[in-house]
């Protein structure tokens, strides 16, 4: 059986790491499923650790976790009905606004130039008096700076800066209106992991830490060298058999063996979330069996006799292949795979 | 929300399509959350339509739909345990066969040349002799044609006939031993959609439709042309907003918008189980609207103000923007979206 290994010891010490680098509070990002190694099982592993604010996808995954953590923010809430104390909605548009029960908790949303979620600056006024005329509960304020990974050698680049200049205003806009209309003060974010790492001077309440925290980072920098993959991927030989040079293999037989040799198949496949390995693309497993295309959708062919193989180690060289970023790797891992805690 | 809308009509005329082409019992395939369409919703319809033998992934996936089907064969068994009367494991090994408790049932899978999984037609006498002396309840022989979508014009390729005429000596060797040694016959099938279709005269008892049942098909035919894809994914506005010429949308702005439009972010992305279009591929929603690149892990900006598109509606439009198959497009829906069944 196929499974998912998490190697704790490796989450703490990049928590470890995040936490002595950035001069903020850390917020964990767990949506989808923890970026695909488990909400449930990295929810435990954070607890344990004292994180005590998450960020999660939808209102589903807030109730997998919700007797967990202090502060859970729903990034794309798909219902604002019976919302517990400790979860917010994050709300990206005045419409959304608008259909909010009372006292409901919030985090609203603001585009600071990435342009994708959120509501304009020049609505914050508006968004601002609906929240208080509907006795919303603002609990935060925050943005998503689209640049954190751009730049050479860990610089800023002009766009990073101008979305924090607008955030900036944003927040004094914000006290502003708190402090005369007597609300209390939200919580304010903008960075994720590379942005939270390359600025040093963080005037934000916290900081959301997703990859970085998995072990991966967008950009070369000393840290990213000390953050270490917290998940492997193992699975497991379903049959083996002795083909001679020549052999065909797989589907339409694209794979022609170049030498006798002994093959195996292994209960993993693109319907267990991996890339679909085709003809020209060249993987290894972490012992160095080759992996043969084309990848079938349940099982997959390895130059290997072993019972047990890792055939995802480093999910940044898997990006590579298939021409994709860690992130889209990972957070496609079947949640049917059983991920087993490692210390 | 982001929603899966199943059409039962259009997968009750595939499946009708199929039962007047095909000469032999039609068996589901509904692996991997049915190809990603969702497996108890399916096989709810699939009852209402009279199919009574399916193909599962694993043993979840078994118990899952244990009550709705006579004959559930599990393809990729993780436990050997606690098996229902009409559940039966693909065995692929004489390992495997050899850890057995008596009186499972099982479907023992022979290699006839796509040298993937199955014991090879050499040790088949040895499997037999196992299977008797362990009392192991022998419900069907069965291979899998890896050639079905190869050939031009629907025709059969060398390779495709070599295994059928494997298949069917390994079918003349357990029949005599059956016979020889007072044992029911198993059931015999070699073939999945494309094979089905295209061999006229088939002598298996029954054949294996998986992607044909869901609407596509390996190779241009007729039947390709009258089969529909049963599943559409649609996706749901969360903010809109008016952007002039020359504005960038999305991580480090790599889209840069060629006229001032309104653009939306709707809540899809590739932690739905969706690609992650990027810059240079061109994608379009089933109403024409230009999806943009890059998309996020749960959102996407579309040139679009409608409340809802249909982000995915054709898998092989979608698999040839992004180099693989149909397959893979489908199986890859997240389980998490909800699926609803329309007439």
């Amino acid at each position: 059986m196929a499974e998912v290994i998490i190697h704790k010891s490796k989450l703490f010490s990049n928590l470890n790491i995040l936490k002595n680098t950035i001069k903020a509070q850390i917020a964990a990002v767990i949506k989808d499923n923890a970026y695909g190694h488990g909400i449930v099982e990295i929810s435990n592993l954070l607890v344990e650790f004292g994180i005590s604010s998450v960020f999660v996808k939808n209102n589903f995954e807030a109730n997998l976790v919700r007797d967990k953590f202090e502060h859970i923010t729903i990034l794309y809430p798909d219902s604002f009905e019976n919302i517990s104390d400790n979860i917010y909605l994050s709300i990206s548009s005045i419409e959304a606004l608008e259909k909010l029960e009372k006292n409901v908790g919030i985090e609203l949303k603001v585009n600071t130039g990435m342009n994708r979620n959120g509501i304009e600056s020049s609505q914050l006024e508006l968004a601002l008096n609906i929240i208080k005329s509907r006795n919303i509960r603002l609990i935060g304020v925050f943005s998503h700076n689209a640049y954190g990974d751009s730049g050479e050698n860990g610089t800023l680049v002009s766009d990073f800066i101008k979305q924090q200049e607008l955030f900036s205003k944003i927040k004094s806009q914000v006290i502003e209106f708190t402090l005369n209309n007597n609300l209390p003060k939200p919580r304010f974010h903008s960075l994720s992991s590379s942005g939270a790492i390359k600025l040093k001077d963080i005037d934000d309440d916290l900081v959301r830490i997703g990859i970085a925290m998995y072990g991966y980072l967008g950009y070369k920098c000393e840290i990213e060298t000390a953050l270490k993959p917290i998940a492997e991927v193992w699975s497991e030989k379903i049959s083996s058999r002795f083909l001679a040079k020549g052999s065909k293999i797989g589907y339409e037989g694209k794979y022609i063996l170049e030498n006798d040799c002994i093959v195996s198949s292994y209960d993993i496949g693109y319907g267990d979330g991996f890339f679909r390995l085709k003809e020209g693309q060249d993987l290894h497993t972490k012992e160095g069996f080759k992996i043969l295309p084309r990848m079938s959708m349940d099982s997959t062919s390895i130059i290997s006799n072993e019972n047990k193989v890792c055939v995802l180690y480093d999910a940044n060289k898997m990006a590579n292949v298939f021409g994709t970023i860690s992130y889209e790797i990972l957070c496609r891992i079947s949640p049917f795979i059983k991920r087993i805690i490692k210390d």
